[in-house]
């Protein structure tokens, strides 16, 4: 028996005239003969030459678009256009059958939308082939990243019963039963029954948590599933999504700036050198989709030319007080072609003022700090108030071209003090985050982090629009089909 | 100013006599002379000698264990007993108390019972520190086994609104409100009003999704969290762990085994190499902890020679059939020492029969396979009925000495008209899963798979033996803390 090969290997040999045996699923099957064959290790398909002269009619009726075959073969070098080597099938067995009446995924442009509703399917697309193996390469490099630096991945709770951080609607987990729920003398829902003791939810962020490990080990970072239970139907959202929230002890926000900006830089340029075939496909896909756009629509920059573009050059820095100036100056500003006019200090930046300093003002990533303390969480470090006494905080957001906030961070408060004054003042209870607040109370000391939401680097780098696109099987209101 | 460096970096440097900056936490301070200083990076203390005669009384009182300093100083080679290196502080800054009446840690030995307690601080003592640390280089080197294999790894959903897989009970994911839940007209939970239109549980497994993803890409993995609603408080099971799980096209229960043992001497042999002083210091806590337990309780191996052991040795491959003539015929069943007796084929393996194999009879890790169809899943491939026409399915449990299974896998059953009647026969509604059918109806192929428990990888590893001491902030029932 000969061992199967993947495609991947066999279009990238030169050692021919030799038999192989390769399994995959049928692309295309042209003129009763020529097999465009692909088994997933790579985009690109292998030829094989069937001898239809020589192979049963029935057996070629079943080599149809989706089925999964085995080749024996010899593989030799192709004389034909379009590809460098092929195999000349000596034997060809059906593993699996597509009924070509029935099959969905046919050899011809399907919309995104469509694909969507067949998540299970879509990965045998070259979109998703390549969407997916770069969203794998992009996982990969973020261990490798921080694996070097010597930062220690942690695991931290996905079911907590801490509600405290605020960062949005949180799902409840419960095996409390609707129709005989356990009651209180008062009536309510006796959570002590609950499977935990107590009501708990679904993870907002890891940070917390996060914090904790950091005061041990000095650097960690996470990466594992958060979750908003908010009724956001946008190209941007997901119910359950990916974030990696890296946080440093004895860092500043200066570390901090510079930990992100050291960070996407290695991410988008290990996704340049291990995913070239992948890229080069997605750059073409934009540039054909370019086509059909009016000309002052289209992208100054090509797929590959903006991740290039972000990787060789410095980040843009500057505080929320001067993009306030910038913004309240421009021109969409003063001719009122925002949806929000910033008129004053203290306003929260929309996507679209974030996306005109990065795309229009700076054109390059941007990284704004020292937010206002009250459009921010607790736990962000107080600054010293400005000369006109305004509050902020140590706070960042890194914002993208095309995707506006990729990373928010901040240097934590580590002063008791500051920290349990400003939760009595949003009414955070100090007993529920005890354990946070014993990292301060022993051996406190500054520290920084941020989360990176994991689709949006994948936007990014992909050029794909929709959030649903480049997670495997999206969630989101009203769906968690597959 | 100059940079901070790390410890680690610091006790292997031979470039002394200059001037460095060092942060971290006291672990002890003796003779109000010298600190040992630990940062996390390693479990190793840097030794800081202070000049007590110029250092304010008031300063070196505030030097207390658990306190957070900053110091900066010569380093210089130590001419003292248990250090190579010492820094000669020239200026100590405290940077957070720690009130040596209140914090918990104190340089003395605590039980692991106390530290879960203060699972927020116990990252601070050596034992976990260590463990963490081996924690972090078994989920790198998962993932870079797979990556140099060129599996795809996949995110497969934690929120699923399937509850097919029947692994075991699950937690519900809802926005619904217990006081005005909705109903419809028949009085029943409407869970068309839930947040996702349907009734949704975070999922059990993700391998369903896997193979999807399988069937398409040829090789993924995924790793990450899955839950069980089980009310078990054992040293062995957690609510919320995290699972790594592969899903090969074209491969079959042989390639399944070759996988799982490559695998798990890949993860083993990493360890050894990449964690040494923490190996080395587990490996010596436990010849500790032996000594107090009498003679013939003792470990046969050493932590370490138990983990070279796994490495160097093939797995025993054996049937359940096999395994249970062994069982049957054993001591402890012949003597009415198992609790429970194996009378006959068909008897669910419990972990005292599996340990026995693994511990007693074959002293090395054991696979065993084929499985009785009546004890295993819907999912797993049916062998052809044995000579006494006992129904067997393509299951393989690996079994570890002192864990019992540590992965359970199958080859899958690829063929429509048997999975769908297997799964009539168990009223698992074919409606439910048409995504998963899909892939038999479309390009079907052999394919495998496994499941491999991550924390009871690192117990393994780590000789630890509750598995609440190998997770961060262990999930169980009531408890949610942290």
């Amino acid at each position: 028996m000969i061992k199967r090969e993947k495609i991947k290997s066999l279009l990238n040999t030169t050692d021919f005239n030799r038999e192989v045996s390769v399994m995959g699923w049928v692309k295309t099957f042209r003129n009763n003969q020529f097999i465009a064959l692909n088994d997933g290790s790579c985009m690109g398909n292998l030829q094989i030459v069937v001898d239809f002269n020589n192979t049963a009619e029935e057996l070629l009726k079943r080599i149809t678009t989706g089925a999964a075959i085995a080749i024996k073969g010899q593989l030799v070098e192709s004389l034909g256009k379009g590809q460098r080597v092929e195999v000349k099938a000596t034997s060809v067995e059906i593993l699996g059958d597509s009924d070509p009446e029935k099959f969905p995924l046919q050899p011809k442009k399907h919309s995104l939308e469509f694909l969507r509703e067949i998540a299970h399917l879509r990965f045998r697309t070259n979109t998703f082939n390549a969407v997916f193996k770069i969203r794998h390469a992009l996982a990969f490099a973020v261990h490798q990243f921080y694996n070097e630096r010597g930062f220690v991945y942690m695991h931290t709770p996905v079911i907590t019963a801490s509600d405290a951080e605020g960062a949005g609607e949180m799902f409840r987990v419960t095996t409390l039963d609707f129709d005989q729920t356990p009651r209180t003398e008062d009536g309510k829902v006796d959570f002590s029954e609950d499977f935990f003791g107590r009501a708990t939810n679904l993870t907002v962020s890891g940070q917390l948590e996060g914090e904790l490990a950091a005061m041990a080990f000095g650097e960690i970072y996470t990466f594992g599933p958060t979750f908003r239970a908010e009724n956001s139907n946008t190209t941007r959202h997901l119910a359950e999504f990916w974030m990696i929230e890296p946080e440093v002890a004895f860092a500043d926000l200066e570390d901090n700036m510079q930990l992100a900006e050291d960070m996407m830089k290695y991410l988008i340029s290990y996704a340049r050198e291990h995913c070239r075939e992948e890229l080069e496909f997605l750059n073409n896909r934009l540039l054909e989709e370019e086509k059909n756009k009016p000309q002052q629509e289209r992208s100054e920059l090509s797929l590959l030319e903006k991740l290039d573009f972000c990787v060789n050059n410095d980040f843009q820095r500057l505080t929320y007080t001067e993009a306030i100036a910038i913004l309240k100056s421009s021109k969409p500003n003063q001719k009122k072609q925002f949806k929000y006019i910033i008129n004053e200090w203290g306003a929260d930046l929309q996507s679209e003022h974030e996306r005109y300093l990065v795309e229009k003002h700076f054109k390059k990533p941007v990284i704004l700090t020292d937010y206002p303390a009250d459009i921010k969480s607790f736990y962000m470090r107080q600054n010293e108030p400005d000369s006109e006494g305004r509050r902020t905080v140590a706070a960042m957001d890194v914002l993208f071209p095309g995707i506006g906030e990729m990373i928010g961070g901040s240097q934590r408060e580590e002063r008791m003090d500051r920290l349990t004054q400003r939760m009595d003042e949003l009414n955070i209870p100090q007993e529920e985050l005890w354990w946070y607040l014993d990292t301060r109370r022993f051996g406190t000391a500054p520290h920084s982090g941020f989360g990176l939401g994991f689709e949006r680097l994948i936007l990014f780098v992909t050029g794909m629009t929709n959030i649903r696109d480049v997670i495997a099987f999206p969630r989101f209101p009203k769906n968690a089909e597959f």
